[in-house]
């Protein structure tokens, strides 16, 4: 199991949320969060000048199962991209156990539904 | 160390926050979340429509202990439930360092009060 | 890579920032958070009675090279201590993989800018 941490503008998340729902990843979690990346420096990229520092921020908190982890990154680097600086980053870390509350399941069960998916 | 993620009802949470502090748990920090799940399409369970997309979400980020991972999932796992769909989540993950910045302290040291807990 | 994950008090939210940056540390994510800690029950320390159930504050979540790691911790440590109970804590946890949304780039490189720095 991999948590997928996605910080995103918040511009794209409706794109990203559909192209996750397409790659068949149905579960995540998601909150609002201000950056401070090269924003305190304006920064010029292809004659253009960007301040980075009001654009609004996704974060997308994903848990999946090491199979899922390929096509959760591929789908949110398609749907994120802009082009334009500041199109935000995608962090990949371990996940030791996982709890579904409600039936006590853990471990890759307790991240699908049984019958919906393999 | 471990870090002890739970994604929990909103309306719960003073239950799971009574439960965790019987439970000799007495700092964690938490902040409001929306998710998706089987929210995009209703599910039917036990012959119920159920609409998840609405629920509000609240996540507990809770730093623990080694030896106080078992009873943390508990009380939360007890308190969270109601056994309709949509209880949430609980994660576990490795935490390699703890720092209490007033103090400097480091490591277990820094998750407990001397004097108060053994 | 590392993740490096503050809770601070919201009121020293500048002079973190501001020490980060001084420190060569240009990116990093942050939200509200509410913190239960000794809060329930009020505490005691030099004659003074704490309750920091009140507290409001921010979570800070860096994620840097290796090389990167100690001076982001003295930089939090040294601009987010009053000495008063309260001040907060930092974790560090592993971070396995990074990607640059824009660029497609991994690994350390997607975590500075080339040319601004060594
Ligand atoms: N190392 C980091 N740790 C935590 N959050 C980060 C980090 N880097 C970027 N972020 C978050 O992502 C947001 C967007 O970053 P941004 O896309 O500007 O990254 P970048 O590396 O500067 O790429 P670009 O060159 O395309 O601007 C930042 O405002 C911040 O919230
Ligand atoms: N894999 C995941 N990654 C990140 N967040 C998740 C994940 N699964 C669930 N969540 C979060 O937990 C919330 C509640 O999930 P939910 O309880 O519906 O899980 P579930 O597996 O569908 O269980 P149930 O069958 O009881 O509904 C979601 O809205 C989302 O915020
Ligand atoms: N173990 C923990 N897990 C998650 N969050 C924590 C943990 N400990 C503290 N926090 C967060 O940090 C905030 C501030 O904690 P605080 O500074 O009071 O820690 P402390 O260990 O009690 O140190 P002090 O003795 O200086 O008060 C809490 O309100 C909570 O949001
Ligand atoms: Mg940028
Ligand atoms: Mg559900
Ligand atoms: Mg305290």
């Amino acid at each position: 199991m991999k948590k997928i941490e996605a910080i995103i503008r918040k511009t794209k998340f409706d794109e990203v949320a559909d192209e996750l729902r397409e790659a068949g990843i149905e579960f995540f979690s998601f909150w609002d969060v201000r950056g401070v990346g090269q924003t305190r420096q304006e920064r010029i990229y292809r004659g253009v000048v960007y301040d980075t520092s009001t654009i609004e921020r996704t974060m997308l908190s994903i848990i999946v199962r090491d199979k899922n982890v390929e096509k959760t990154v591929l789908a949110i680097m398609k749907a994120a991209r802009t082009g334009e600086i500041g199109d935000g980053k995608v962090f990949i870390s371990g996940i030791e156990e996982s709890y579904r509350i409600r039936t006590g399941e853990y471990g890759d069960e307790s991240l699908f539904i049984k019958g919906k998916e393999e």
